[in-house]
């Protein structure tokens, strides 16, 4: 057996930003060579930023990416740091002639080996991913190399994180090439109730690969994905040796025991056992085992609980938000509901209460507690805030047009989102918007009204998941920061004299549980008078979700937590008659 | 030779509207009949409408399309239409096991021939596209079937759309089996500038396949999709026989003389060319050939020129947004400018100026012309007019909150928005948005402002196409409807007092130029240089475009009509750190 230390980069890359990801690459790899580490992992498509979407298309980005590619290549190695293999994911492109359908350049989710101040191997993913959030065969052409190093007298292949989920291909040639160890750079984005799948599905191509693996994610927020981080390396019987933190940039450095390389250099055609054929390039690095040496004590961060983990989501997703696009601060609307409570305290958080700006706008049928509540929430957390009545401002507007009913109530959300976007026009701030799953669902919402602003962080949050985190929030360590008020009284938009949510839906809990089924387990009429939901139910707030399938397109982007929200992982027609009460 | 009398049904399918569409095959198939067809070909999808997208992935979608089908089979018997042969494109599933990253419940893109009240024969589309506007990757499995009908002695195979775009696979097939025609269901969206390919496309592979080919195109409006109908037939030598008109319903129907069948009944498998084999499946309906008649002199539509094309698209667009969704009358801001009264004539040719309310919305920056051009288009056209003026709502605001600068000239357009927006909700107009796309790309636009609304009609036109267009329109016979003063004058937002659009922008026939080689055609920053625009303009051009993207993402949808619009075929991220001035 010989020695590895192991060093996974899980760090927070910024899309489109080269320069700033490349100078992340020196610095960690920086902090890895003085850790002693033979062996240092970035994130898939780690110099690019993922996911990049369309910007994958423009050639200018793609030879941007491969220019930065070679040349912190060569920084690496004129920082003295050119012994220490960094392997690092980027984009680049195919050699192939264009055809219909393929995406234009042919560009590839590639990954290259950086030693000696040159890129001294590449390849790119295999399997691409096309579901859910993903895109892939609109961005990438496939893979069909293998790459082995051979360092310190290690064989140490390369896949990339879809190469792990499918049945053959790159896991499957990794176990004919006798390989010591497969690394796996990752974009993985957090999911709420993922269980432990990764470390279930990292644990089944180890064995079946015949090797250890060390699987290496990113973290951070990119629009409404979020990154988990929870990079892991497991042996080759599928048993953990390390965990990375969740939610947290984090240098995971590991010392391994592996067997000694013993294939030869060189190309080998081999059956991938998933219809196509791919080739192993073995490559000589270091052909000498490391003089043995006393490991460290591997790391095993311990996980979060379901609730700690989306909270850390929500937060995440938050600060990457303002910072990426460049914000100093945040405003949002205080109604003293749970809704604009929980926002307020999850962007404090995120970003620190003295960037967070509010402001309680009180109408006509505005309740006594919806200012003493939200006063108390600003108190508790610090909050700079502004009182702005709208009374005067409706009847402005009523003076020039006559509205009646739901257009009424429309017109005061409205005065209020323009007064936050207006003061977001005049200081800068980032506008949050407050509002829950279960009001995007059903389209208990005003266009242009609550629903204006730039980033919505509990749109993934049905109502009695708002209720259980704002308890979760008050219950840890520290002041409670949320008022107790705000999280028990009844629901109410207060948008004419007397309302209730409960006026227009009925209770959260027999609500929520409807849109968990219909919205995030896609389940059909039939399924869900059979699952036990009343029929009737069934068929009003159905027909409530279709409709309001406009209001969601137009809604802020916000950090996905469940399986299916209403971003980018659920994709409806606007102009749609289908109705599942009709079918 | 045997002759074929061939029904094209170029119809206007509703998405998810299973039931109408059903209604719909039965009465063409009836006017088919009536017309002494011996088959009719129905556009791909049909019976769902298209696209549907995530739609296809809901179980209950597809069993209800599958039902469908075989009720409206048996239908077409109990009418006394069982004897003609009906090509349709429906949703099926494939029978296979599930697995990772295929779409769940393996759905199909499918074909089939309902005959004698029965489904006698099925296929599916086998080449999937998955770019531009397609996604089809995330939506089907391919499928490997090459369904080959004996009628009257003929041999009619059948491929769908996208089959005929790429090398290989069942046109390659076809030339195999000796069939004397092949026919071609399809949901080709509409472009501008696409000269003939499909034409060329057609006459290409009908070469290939060695015999006729007849290609039946929807017409309509989806979303932001227009489809164009064109649907044509050409003969095995590639020449073109019959053509239908653009943007309309038709029931094209052609008299055919084409091969008798030679080929064995029965299952064929054959190498389809393109990596994989396919199954030809043979089935006799009847084999002797039609008594001889005298055949009708074929349709051949004329083409529109591009002007007419790009107007017919979007009135098309329009009518099909506000009915399929169940809008009885529209509303829109009239400002004087041109882009309002463009927006306006469209909408009357649409769907009728008595259905077409207009809000003159004037401020204390308003031009004298503002309200006597607009006033004028309203005469010229006899529309719902009524005047608002902006002052009081907008001092109202400003005595709570204090602006200055963009955030002032932002109220004004938030004002308006909100104007139209409570309107909408009080009377039940579609609001529609005036903006066009040299306003879209480089932001010059407030979001919630005037970019509020349901429908974008003219968002895909650059401000040089949207005077061109409007001075074709005023070319046309009949009264011109726009006003000339709106067409000359100079464009100005008048947010602030004698405001111009060339005090923040260039002249609009240089910006659109750099818009449509950056946008459109996707150009880097030195390949712009390279083509001759100026070096400063287009760093602060990209730069304005890359930052509008989060308005973009807001904006409503409206009709396609170039190669890229700011719609789905041009995805890019928020969070996004990449600049072309940069690279």
């Amino acid at each position: 057996m010989a020695q590895l230390r192991i060093a996974l980069a899980q760090t927070n890359p910024v899309v489109g930003d080269l320069s700033g990801n490349a100078d992340m690459l020196l610095q960690w790899t920086r902090r890895a060579a003085d850790r002693g580490a033979h062996l240092v992992v970035f994130t898939e498509l780690f110099l690019t930023g993922y996911p990049a979407e369309d910007l994958v298309l423009r050639s200018s980005f793609v030879e941007a990416s491969v220019a930065t590619l070679s040349s912190v290549a060569e920084r690496l190695a004129e920082e003295g740091l050119g012994e220490l293999p960094v392997v690092v994911g980027y984009l680049d492109r195919a050699d192939v002639a264009p055809r219909v359908g393929q995406p234009k350049g042919a560009p590839l989710d590639a990954a290259a080996v950086l030693y000696q101040g040159r890129v001294v191997i590449r390849s790119a993913k295999h399997h691409l991913p096309n579901y859910g959030v993903f895109d892939e065969y609109r961005y990438f052409v496939r893979g069909d190399r293998l790459p082995v190093i051979r360092l310190h007298g290690v064989d140490v292949a390369i896949a990339i994180c879809e190469d792990l989920w499918q049945e053959g291909g790159p896991v499957s040639v990794v176990a004919e090439t006798g390989a010591g160890l497969l690394v796996v750079p990752n974009g993985s984005p957090y999911e709420m109730d993922k269980d432990d799948v990764r470390l279930e599905l990292c644990a089944r191509r180890a064995r079946e690969a015949g090797c250890a693996l060390a699987y290496v994610n990113m973290v951070g927020g990119q629009d409404e994905l979020v990154f988990d981080g929870d990079s892991l390396i497991v042996d080759a019987s599928g048993e953990l040796v390390a965990r990375a933190a969740q939610f947290t940039e984090e240098l995971l450095v590991t010392d391994l025991e592996l067997p000694e390389a013993f294939g030869e250099l060189g190309e080998l055609t081999v059956d991938a056992h998933d219809g196509t054929v791919m080739t192993v390039e073995r490559l000589l690095l270091s052909a000498t085992p490391v003089e043995p040496y006393d490991p460290e004590p591997p790391v095993v961060a311990e996980r979060l609980d379901d609730l700690a983990e989306v909270y850390n989501a929500l937060v995440l997703g938050v600060r990457d938000y303002v910072r990426k696009n460049g914000f100093q601060s945040v405003i949002l609307g205080l109604s003293g509901g749970i809704d604009s409570a929980l926002t307020a305290t999850i962007a404090t958080d995120a970003i620190g209460s003295e960037r967070v700006n509010v402001v309680l706008m009180p109408s006509r049928y505005s309740s006594d507690h919806s200012i003493t509540d939200a006063e108390e929430l600003v108190r508790r957390q610090g909050l700079n805030a502004r009182i702005v009545p709208i009374a005067d401002i409706v009847t402005a507007f009523e003076k020039e047009i006559e509205l009646h009913g739901l257009a009424a109530e429309n017109l005061q959300a409205r005065v209020r989102g323009m007064l936050l976007m207006s003061l977001s026009n005049e200081h800068g701030h980032l506008v949050l918007t407050t509002g829950n799953k279960s009001e995007l669902a059903t389209g208990y919402s005003t266009l242009y009204g609550d629903s204006a602003g730039g980033y919505a962080p509990i749109k993934d949050l049905l109502k009695t998941m708002v209720w259980r985190l704002s308890e979760w929030r008050n219950a840890q360590p520290g002041p409670p920061p949320i008022p107790e008020n705000s999280i028990t009284k009844e629901p109410s938009a207060e948008l004419r004299p007397d309302q209730r949510d409960t006026d227009s839906l009925p209770e959260y809990d027999v609500l929520d549980r409807l849109l968990s089924d219909y919205v995030e387990n896609d389940m059909g009429r039939d399924e869900l008078v059979a699952a036990g939901h009343d029929p009737e139910l069934v068929t009003r707030i159905i027909r409530l979700v279709d409709l309001a399938e406009y209001k969601r397109r137009q809604y802020p982007p916000g950090p996905k937590i469940t399986p299916k929200n209403f971003g980018r992982d659920r994709r409806l027609p606007i102009t749609n008659r289908w109705r599942e009460t009709l079918g």
